[in-house]
């Protein structure tokens, strides 16, 4: 008799969820629901880069993907569901009470963005994370040190602060912080007592400075030192953190009521999105995963042996177990990458259609029907005439710092430029400036972990514009030099997801048998082409200087 | 019985002429003509910033303004015109025959662009700039030093050695070289022969290195350690140029008799374009006289007793006489201003008008009329939302070299940059950015005026921008830091051209008289604010910063 596993993917603006079966990685339903408030844009202010998602965002979300998955599948397959699984975004935390409840569930805090869980691309806490980052060098022990040793704005204890010194009513409510990847599984288990939630390894090895050399989470005499009202924090968090294959629990009976499953169904553990992708992706030691959407996420799994006695400066950290039990994960990423392509996208058409929308000589259908028009044929509008740009043209020289930089070495402050410009440039030269700009940046990463002495020979991309930008994906491997190929699913989130999900409930035996049974294969292999892989090289060294300047 | 006089102003896209009434400056007749072969592109390549004009373009231009403005006026006022005077664009240069006719005027060079009129704007000469510069360093005299000490690739002689180099068969034919503004009047007085045309101090004195210093021109020596196949073109050349004022000869009979004019009138020498404009806007000492369109002509007239022993680094020159008799002439300006704002419309307009052109969804008629309704409102949709943008968005910062820097220190290998970019960051927003670059670059020029000692109380602005667009004029007044006067005539370049017309016809003694009795006035004042001076007196560091660090 099959079994199945459910994989719940959680993105920045959807969650989907797939049904997959164990033993082969099919997947045989799949549903995606939009956040219904974040769509509207609440709770954010782009100006600020400030973004929060309220949490009955992320319950509505999971409870449409879920049946409507199930209801994509026979009655069989729905009783013979045996696990499933939570990837999110993350660091992305949220205060709550101490029946582990996010406080925006209150009525008192439902409209309160500081109440809400705080995405990973929020970057209100940059002061924040500069005093974690003076604390830390300042310690007898660096914290960051299996972290890059340079905090960020987007993680954890940054966002934590941040909020308590903004928001005395929620600091003063607050009696713990969970990360979205933990509370889902927490809420499907029915836990209803903060300090029983499952930590995720994952997240808080990657972005709150939890490590075993250390006992856990930094100390509290470190954190009171950056902010005294941290004073008793501390020990309403957790010392213990767990891999995502290890159970945290069992469906409750009012969720398996709800979906029609049994309370036999295995609830994995949490990770980060882009972990879980590296689990369904195929993720194997010196090959790199890369995510890549709006930003991009790059994962790998290194063996003891290899990072023996090594730290590895400026990267998102290293942490044991992180994507794959049994070896080092590593993380780092770019903080946008096909966001700023959608910023070209939105900066060239927005005039032109705030000026069609504005006309009074078209009716409104027509006006939306234009505007329409061009905004869908936008993106493959700069693609086919960047295609064409020569290289003799093709001057316009970007960094890819438009969201700050993650890595190699954090720094949200840093701002975007695009150099070279002459009354020639167009905006299909300048997308191809940024299709480089975002190229280089990958590289530069990849230099990185060369240097620090991890192999790369080769990359696994998946995400959005993997599968469907092949000009970005051939600069990518000109610029990087390596091969590159794309896994065949276009949710290898969710895959890696059901992946975790079907070894949590004993299919099998680790992860990494549930990746060769399960893995989907790949849809493509993109390879450098020598002439154009030796022209980025010097042009690479420019990006690497104007870096250097500004 | 009045007197009337015509002024003729060439642009870079169109000549016009005025009839004006010599006793008060009112312009009786106007009329503008646009350059057929200039306006279908031809013989210009922008990807290599490559610009000619054809002689012809320039004849039928001629014919048609002077024709149809004196066709708008009484058969009295025609019978009563005494001069007509000249200015053109420069450093504009062509080689010509032995007979002081354009290469491009005989049959054989008649679509060859090296043997047309070599366009200010046109940067194809940076390397023979360079070499140019590296030998005045080197020579005994520093020909360049009346020049600012930097010799541009936009001036006579990098033009020269250019084409000579790349045009074997042009460098033969040629006898001698003509800057266009000379042509003009050469042409009009029926010269035919080389050595007869009388050529102008301000083309040489700011172009060519001419200067009484050296008795003329850079030495044979000089020159033909550049290029030795300059040997023998000086001594064609000249050894004498004379200011504007005075009368190059009269009317020819062939002309007369098409525009049916007398013999008698009389033409004046001619000049550069900003020149009589700052003669037409009532240049003074202590002002600065900036022309405002597609790029930026700055002049001062300055007394003897100011320039007494200066030599001011990094400027277009400073000569005797160059816009008014009995005055030293300093000229300086940005090699792109308005055209770097055109630059963004077009950036962001052609895309959706390409993407509605290539659309199959609407009639071609339909299409025009939308592509129309974008282009004709960009310029007033960017204005309008930048004036919205509060100074807590205006954080993008650009430089305005997106056409090379011609002062101060001139530098054609620069280009444009634009930095501090955010996922936020819009079309306005960089509208915004590049309306302040090109203030900045406006202060830049008047610091270096003001450091070496000549004093700047007030800046009069003429030209389409200062006319139209309060918004930049608003922001340059509060990044300079002065009063910003605008003159009431749109013409202030051919008023100049009429007063200079005035004084070499004999109805005045100079060109200070002229200006007294036919200035326009002024239609508006600009004032600083003082908190908007305050918080780009800041900014202004930053641009600073910014132009040392790219």
């Amino acid at each position: 008799m099959s079994k199945y596993v459910i994989g719940v993917d959680y993105g920045t603006d959807s969650a989907r969820a797939v049904i997959v079966d164990a033993s082969n990685g099919a997947t045989l339903s799949t549903a995606v629901c939009y956040y219904p408030r974040w769509k509207q844009g609440k709770y954010c202010d782009p100006s600020k880069n400030m973004y929060r998602q309220h949490p009955l965002d992320y319950i509505e979300a999971m409870e449409t993907v879920i049946k409507e998955s199930l209801a994509g599948v026979d009655p069989e397959v729905r009783e013979n569901v045996v696990g499933i699984a939570f990837d999110t975004t993350g660091s992305t935390p949220c205060f709550v009470d101490m029946y582990g409840e996010p406080l925006a569930l209150r009525r008192e805090f439902s409209e309160n963005p500081n109440a809400m869980f705080v995405l990973w691309k929020d970057h209100t806490a940059i002061a924040e994370a500069a005093e974690i980052n003076e604390a830390c060098k300042k310690a007898d022990v660096d914290f960051s040190r299996y972290e890059g040793g340079i905090y960020s704005s987007e993680w954890f204890w940054s966002k934590v602060i941040h909020i308590m010194r903004e928001d005395p009513a929620v600091a003063e409510a607050a009696y713990s912080v969970v990360e979205h990847c933990e509370w889902m599984p927490a809420l499907l288990t029915g836990v209803t007592r903060a300090d029983k939630i499952v930590r995720s390894r994952c997240a808080h090895g990657h972005k709150a400075m939890w490590h075993p050399d250390w006992n856990g989470l930094p100390s509290e005499e470190f954190l009171t030192s950056i902010e005294p009202a941290l004073k008793g924090l501390r020990e309403h968090l957790f010392c213990e953190t767990f891999t995502a294959d290890k159970p945290v629990g069992t469906l409750s009976p009012e969720w398996a009521a709800k979906f029609d499953l049994s309370t036999n169904v295995v609830v994995a553990g949490g990770a980060l999105d882009a972990h879980f992708g590296a689990v369904g992706a195929n993720a194997a030691p010196n090959t790199m995963v890369r995510v890549i959407g709006t930003s991009t996420c790059d994962m790998i799994t290194a063996t003891y042996q290899e990072m023996e006695g090594k730290l590895i400066p400026g990267i998102c950290g290293q942490v044991d177990g992180s994507i794959v039990s049994g070896f080092i994960g590593l993380e780092a990423g770019q903080s946008a990458f096909g966001d700023i392509y959608a910023w070209l996208k939105r900066f060239v058409e927005t005039p032109a259609c705030d000026i069609i929308n504005r006309s009074n000589s078209y009716p409104p259908q027509v006006k939306k029907a234009l505007v329409d028009e061009i905004k869908d044929g936008m993106m493959a509008y700069l693609t086919r005439e960047a295609e064409k740009v020569t290289p003799e043209q093709s001057c316009a020289l970007a960094t890819d710092y438009f969201n700050g930089r993650r890595t190699p070495d954090a720094d949200q402050t840093l701002k975007g430029t695009i150099t070279n410009l002459t009354l020639g440039t167009t905006a299909p030269m300048v997308y191809r400036a940024l299709v480089e700009a975002t190229a280089y940046g990958s590289r530069a990463i990849m230099e990185r972990f060369k240097s620090e002495g991890v192999r790369i020979d080769a990359v696994i991309g998946i995400g959005g514009i993997a599968l469907k930008s092949p000009f970005v994906m051939q600069t990518l491997s000109n610029v990087m030099g390596v091969p590159i190929k794309v896994c065949k699913t276009d949710q290898a989130c969710a895959l890696g997801a059901a992946m975790v999900a079907a070894t949590a409930s004993g299919i099998y035996k680790s992860v990494s048998d549930a990746q060769a049974a399960m893995n989907s294969g790949y849809a493509k292999e993109y390879v450098p082409e020598p002439a154009e892989v030796e022209r980025y090289d010097k042009l690479y060294c420019d990006y690497i200087a104007l870096t250097k300047k500004i």
